[in-house]
């Protein structure tokens, strides 16, 4: 035992977490999947978007927002595309059909792209991204969300914090994973630093009058800035990926976008998420292993570099997230204390056994 | 007369640089292809990629590192995919054709994908992606480009400015069409600076010991800054996207890629730059008139937001380009005496007559 969390075991905290969405009144399988989705999160260092999220999740279901027992269903199809109807079910369930769904179309014909509408909030883009991996695909996921941050000349939350996720497998090496948000950070964020009574980095968040603001109790007040923060800086390019994903998730797929979209636990109504996922054969412009090598090469020649007096190391895209993957794999996933009285709380509720701590 | 520059009518511009280019070996059809992406981008006010590289490309061409009677091959092809070769050829003539062929594709498959290398520096990546707009296709553009900019971490210029265009048609309003590199500022904003003596932002660039800097001259022996900046404001962002752009242009397509780029007018080597081009179906995610009308409302919806204090107006990506077109097209394209200058001395080495101005 270290610090202010627990260690439980990835398995075990997936049936766990599979056992609380089963109770909520989602099919087995439909729990399996959003709960390996989940624990995904969370064994990659991701805590934000984990089990944490799992009281709101069922906020939402107990309130008659999302239909646990929906299951996606095809709307649309072609060779190489197709739309899909989340029918307000967990955002992972349609998530994770939608990306196999747009490998499927890849494996026959080198590119799949599947969108979704009617989703839900479905964790991490990455995890869809990633499964294009064990493939040998290229996996693309992108997803809007409910406004927070300002266009670039405004101040009012109108633009989700619109992930764009990027898998690109390398043969026997670590896969790049690019899995980030388009604002410079997310709500959380200033959560923390209002907590903690720090004062934000310049680029994060305006206040309420639309001026930048170093204070966090201001910034949650007002809206986050884009990726580049003000103009200055570049921050009407972060602004621009932002409307990127929602043309390519809500726009294209016909579901809710920009300022339309509700506020993210809103109980009171549906959230009607667009969400994007294309696969590529990366064999269809030439040898793989070719592909993998020059990936490989990319990734080795760029840690390689000269670093900055104050750099230890030179990371790539996921490499952060392998790392804590595999801490996870042999010492157990991190689970803040306060995350496990949750959970301890919704297994009563369901009548499911205590989840086994590694470290007591 | 006004300013520090010229009017010269647009058609006028787009037959005289053809006929420079005409002069150096290119064919016609290529020459044509090369000028109007160049004017292109000067009549949008993005001088940078416009006629003012017309003698740095005439240069390489003099020195045999780029080969202007080269056209395209395909190598490879699927009914949705294909791998173009430049033949280190103009990068225009390769991207015009990989980006057309990708519509061919999209139009009988609702989507596709092709990928360039060998090939050279090919102006503005928005050229491309907007190719697709008149077939209402959605289009992507990604080209990697000689090294600038720092790993997050690093000091040493590895990745290229790897700029990401999208363009959406929205039926009868003007599309959205983001053309975006993928650092904070490009290289010449720091020359522009340096020779004004003027402070950089935070953000924009190393000096060569790693250290931010806000001395333009520092900056320009150092490395650029991703998008983000430093870690702290998300730099770790930019660098990711710089890195998605070099895996699916350089890496797929099987050209150099990060720091094995040569220099951007580097006259020994050739470039073997990498480039992407996708073309996307709307049409096959739901009714044509309804994504459109979904793009507008989207993009009225931000224009409509409520304004910072010190903001005239909200802008969405390629408004401020859309309007120098019409102002182009009204008045003639802008073009600085020095460039101006410039064509002269081209054009009398290839024997064209003066380059009619408007405003004199």
């Amino acid at each position: 035992m270290s610090g202010d969390y627990r260690r439980v075991d990835e398995g075990a905290l997936r049936d766990y977490t599979a056992g609380v969405l089963r109770g909520t009144g989602m099919t087995a399988e439909g729990a399996r999947t959003a709960a390996a989705v989940l624990v995904c999160s969370d064994a990659r260092g991701i805590e934000s978007h984990g089990v944490a999220r799992l009281p709101q999740y069922v906020r939402l279901i107990d309130a008659g927002a999302l239909d646990p027992a929906a299951g996606p269903t095809i709307e649309r199809e072609s060779a190489t595309t197709a739309l899909v109807d989340a029918n307000n079910g967990m955002g992972q369930v349609a998530g994770d059909f939608a990306m196999r769904l747009a490998i499927a179309k890849a494996r026959d014909h080198d590119i799949g792209v599947v969108t979704a509408r009617n989703s839900n909030h479905y964790g991490i883009a990455g995890y869809y991204a990633m499964l294009a991996l064990e493939h040998d695909l290229i996996g693309v996921s992108l997803t809007n969300s409910s406004p927070l941050v300002a266009p670039t000349g405004g101040r009012a939350r109108m633009v989700g914090t619109n992930p764009i996720a990027l898998a690109v497998p390398t043969g026997d090496g670590r896969p790049f994973v690019l899995d980030m948000a388009t604002s410079t950070v997310p709500l959380g964020r200033l959560e923390v630093y209002a907590r903690k009574g720090l004062p934000l980095q310049p680029g994060w968040a305006l206040d309420n009058a639309g001026e930048e603001t170093l204070d966090a109790e201001a910034g949650m007040g007002g809206a986050l800035l884009p990726l580049g923060g003000v103009f200055a800086t570049g921050g009407y390019k972060g602004y621009g990926l932002g409307v990127l994903v929602d043309m390519l998730t809500g726009v294209l797929a016909g579901g809710a976008y920009g300022p339309l979209i509700y506020g993210l636990w809103d109980a009171m109504n549906p959230s009607d998420l667009g969400q994007f996922f294309l696969a590529l054969n990366p064999a269809a412009f030439g040898p793989l292993d070719l592909f993998h090598a020059r990936a490989r090469d990319l990734i080795a020649r760029l840690k390689g570099g000269d670093r900055a007096p104050d750099s230890d190391e030179i990371l790539v895209a996921g490499e952060k997230e392998w790392r804590a993957h595999e801490d996870a794999g042999a010492h157990g996933v991190r689970l803040y204390y306060s995350v496990v009285d949750a959970l301890d709380e919704l297994g009563a509720r369901f009548s499911l056994e205590r989840l086994p701590r590694r470290d007591e």
